[in-house]
């Protein structure tokens, strides 16, 4: 006899959700996590990012007040208190997980598991035998071996962590964490430069929308199409020398350099490769109902590469659950949609999207028309931000079904109301149902339904 | 020969709108407006107000900044700032509209209008023809006969435009523009008291989110069930004299008064009675395609009763248009559909819905239900907010069918992520459908996915 129905390697969104999922279901789960239950995303990803850029922008508020007849002074950023509440925030929320896995009656040890074949996991140790297996063993940064990088970058687990706001800050990679970071300091008054090796940066999105976001962003200088070298220096007094588009070398120096240049799934003390689990591209290859090639071993979140997204986890976890709760029936929709995946960046400003960017729909051979429209089109946009201030939404639809294929926008609440283009796309909507849909007056979402007017008009 | 192919009386969001479809689709448009373009909504409605309670909460987050490690010495509302602001926003979005206008060649008069008969409107002393007429003269606000109110209470207009803040406020109505304006002057610092008749404020609310938008609302002091019987004293000190739920009398003194029982359709200049056009309940009667009984005249926006929302004029200004442009038959999808119009409360805590109501469904025999649960759920919110902050979202679905019925949310950008519920009701998902939808982490919208797995759990 099993002694788990399920046992679960990893307690960050996906590993977590499946156990609350499959724990409600009444299945007896052990869940093994080294570290602290939430995973990169709770402790030291996306929760604490969204409390300090919570802090920096509410800093930013207060300053620029006097526009909408607010007069602040002696504006102060306290760091260590930003960092308190940050900490209190993750606290809650970890608590509340916790909570919430023992209420389900799911067996957590914090201890090292490794998957060692089918059915078999071995924790500290001892092998525990199961009747399935999910790995979400996460990710971790990628660090490459970039001369003089070893011992002067921060990966993103350590820039949270630093003690003052830095002076300089160098941000090698234009990514989301790079781009996150690089906004929360530069807003809070630092002088911030990226290095980004490709010729735009956050390269999922529309680069209409990337291009957008890297204007709107205050107080960061971004080198586009530059190739780092080298670093060199003292501590607290890094040089980073790179090549830029033009084949010159440059430099540019800072107390303290942040690498993100991307994460990679973590599969290294898995087990996997050791117990046969087919990998791609260094990640656990899995079908679209999360199954690995051995039988009744599954792996969902970011060690599938599939997606290395929190939702994108949170949603492989419970097409997992569903998938082993239906006994070997497929469930109705319980497969991954990518192209229904959302993103957001909460950088100042924010910007957000799902589906197909132009250039993917084109490269899908799909015959698609597009429309950019301005956010000042939308009365409560204006009222909060000016006319001027960076917003945008771009809609992307088959030529001739008028189906929406993508949605994707700049601007404040853009994280927020994402996931009603989320629904569009699901259903398939075409242009003229998205028309058809009312907006609240005044509503900054109403930039999506200008935009559905704007096209094809 | 007729003048216009289009004759439309009333310049606000219905009007307006109109015009735009219209003259986008090459008609001959007459707009008759005898005030400022915008109407109610963008003059002195919906637009300003927004505008101050941005204001409002900028002055708020400044004042609460120290939870969040953003340190002040010294806050002031400016109120004339904030009123200059307004000014502005409200003078580039009227200017916007009206070079849209005429960019689309519709023709404008700062004439009042009224309708004559079918075909015909009396503009100014002339009568013009038109194939089709479409009467948009909004709404105005309701003024009770209470014994001393004439002359001692302000309406929504005049509260806009006091030159100081009050000290004192009485409201006399818990509606939406009653609620706007409590917590947007509680929270510029005023003594705010407000008196509704009915048991629960903002009633076509679910009564489960009202009673905590209620407590969620600061400095503001609710009187329910209470009846205003008369007003007297001296300007800038009035008494409200009510009757409480008990039965007993009490007194409020105020410096200012607002009266904001509600809104009642613009018919009385409109010439719709001697027109022939039927009236219902003091409102132009109109079928679901907008069509009053007199051919070739139509309706749309406040005046026909239907809704008096802004976003529920465009959406009949739409369907309208989409009827008079298809020449009889009636387009795929375009009637309208009052359960799938959304609203939104901009009071702090913000809060929005669409769809029924549990007592609502009730009404209509239908089996439904429903699940409430706390915003400190989403990781987003607790980071913004803290765990104590009013948030919530209530799902009421039938009970068989499983298909969502109403979404109705309480808390911060509650009126950015309403629009994703109406694609959802729209769409007619079910919560299995629903529960697919992959919420953007971390967002307080992920408390709409998290009621969905917390009904019929």
């Amino acid at each position: 006899m099993s002694d788990y129905d399920v046992i679960i390697i990893g307690g960050g969104p996906g590993g977590y959700l499946a156990a609350e999922r499959l724990g409600h279901a009444g299945m007896r789960v052990l869940l093994a996590e080294a570290d602290t239950v939430g995973g990169t995303c709770l402790n030291v990803g996306c929760i604490p990012t969204k409390s300090l850029l919570h802090s920096a922008k509410t800093y930013r508020h207060a300053l620029d007040g006097a526009m909408f007849g607010v007069n602040v002074t002696g504006v102060q950023a306290d760091w260590s208190a930003m960092q308190a509440w940050k900490a209190k925030t993750v606290g809650t929320l970890v608590g509340g997980v916790q909570a919430n896995l023992r209420r389900l009656g799911v067996t957590i040890v914090h201890e090292h598991a490794r998957v060692v074949g089918a059915g078999r996991v071995e924790v500290a140790g001892s092998v525990h035998k199961a009747d399935h297996v999910i790995v979400a063993t996460g990710s971790e940064p990628v660090m490459p071996p970039i001369p003089g990088a070893d011992g002067r970058v921060v990966d993103s687990t350590g820039l949270l962590a630093v003690e003052v706001i830095p002076e300089r800050l160098v941000v090698i990679g234009g990514g989301v964490i790079g781009v996150e970071f690089a906004s929360l300091f530069a807003a809070l008054g630092s002088q911030v430069d990226v290095v980004e090796l490709l010729p735009e940066i956050l390269p999922f999105m529309d680069t209409d929308i990337a291009s957008r976001v890297r204007a709107g962003i205050e107080g960061v200088t971004f080198h586009l199409g530059c190739r780092v070298e080298s670093l060199d220096g003292e501590p607290g007094s890094t040089t980073v020398r790179f090549t830029d588009a033009d084949g010159s070398e440059q430099a540019l120096t800072a107390d303290t350099v942040l690498m993100a240049v991307g994460r990679r799934p973590r599969i290294a003390d898995s087990g996997a490769a050791e117990a046969g689990l087919d990998l791609v591209r260094g990640a656990i290859r899995v079908d679209d109902t999360m199954r690995t090639n051995l039988p009744g071993v599954w792996a969902v979140g970011d060690v599938t590469g599939r997606s290395l997204l929190a939702h994108a986890a949170y949603r492989m976890a419970e097409i997992a659950t569903a998938n082993i709760l239906s006994l070997g029936r497929v469930p109705p929709g319980e497969r991954l949609r990518e192209d229904t995946i959302p993103w957001a960046v909460y950088a100042i400003p924010e910007s957000a999207g799902v589906g197909l960017s132009e250039s993917q729909a084109e490269a899908r051979g799909l015959d698609v028309t597009s429309a950019v429209v301005p956010l000042y089109l939308s009365g409560r946009f204006v009222a909060e931000n000016g006319v001027g201030a960076p917003g945008a939404v771009k809609l992307v639809a088959e030529t001739g079904s008028r189906v929406v294929r993508g949605i994707h926008m700049l601007g404040t609440y853009a994280p927020e109301m994402i996931w009603g283009a989320v629904s569009v796309l699901e259903n398939e909507l075409t242009i003229d149902d998205l028309r058809q849909i009312v907006f609240p007056h005044p509503t900054v979402s109403e930039g999506i339904r200008e935009a559905s007017w704007a096209i094809f008009s």
